[in-house]
């Protein structure tokens, strides 16, 4: 992707922030491996999340539980490099293109959408790709 | 899908709602072509909007600027038909695959995410499928 690295080259003015459980100026990032269209994850962002990601060509998110900054892939190795980013018609929301090392979940799938719903049940319809008691 | 016209039948036990500017009991919907995997929109939607979504086969959100339950295509016909409903790892998502009729954006696009960042630029990148002049 075009001047990816360049820092902080970003329209941020087009974005529109909410507030999440209290946390202010978030973004939503949906996230799809650029090959197979799959959505891999949904979490939030903010512009300090957008910057890093910029600068590095890597996700980086911010987490609402933890409250700060957070490199996808920092522990387990599972990054997400950035093909290409789209934004809404709204400006609340981007989707990332990305290039998922191993598998976005941290429970061992590559999509955090491994469950799918039948009625009232719940089952498993992802890829295990990793096992997360060696990972984490 | 199984049971989608069964009333409530929906395992709402396992969804972790969030507040968002100031609205409570959210939830995530992320809506992909149940064909193609192109990613039309993302909204919220809420527990009622979840039944009304169960019961009809058709994607209801709840809309965070008109405080209200909205049928999607209502006004313009581009009505969502669920095919498949997923939840992500932490219960504050769903990703819903459905049949879309004409577009998914109010802007005449088949995806809300129609235009691409590059660098500092943002270009139209989607397929524009209506005149949103002739529909709302």
């Amino acid at each position: 992707m075009k001047d990816i690295n360049a820092r902080s080259e970003f329209p941020f003015e087009s974005l529109r922030f909410r507030e999440v459980d209290g946390i202010p100026e978030l973004v939503l990032a949906v996230v799809q491996d650029f090959r197979t269209n799959e959505v891999l994850m949904v979490a939030h962002t903010n512009r300090e999340a957008i910057e890093k990601t910029i600068e590095t060509g890597r996700m980086h998110y911010f987490s609402t539980s933890r409250k700060k900054l957070w490199l996808k892939g920092e522990r387990s190795g599972n990054v997400q490099i950035v093909r290409e980013i789209y934004i809404d018609c709204d400006g609340d929301a981007l989707l990332f293109k990305v290039e998922q090392k191993g598998g976005a979940c941290h429970k061992g799938y590559r999509s955090c959408f491994f469950r799918r719903i039948e009625g009232s049940e719940i089952r498993i319809a992802g890829r295990k790709v990793f096992n997360p008691d060696e990972v984490y």
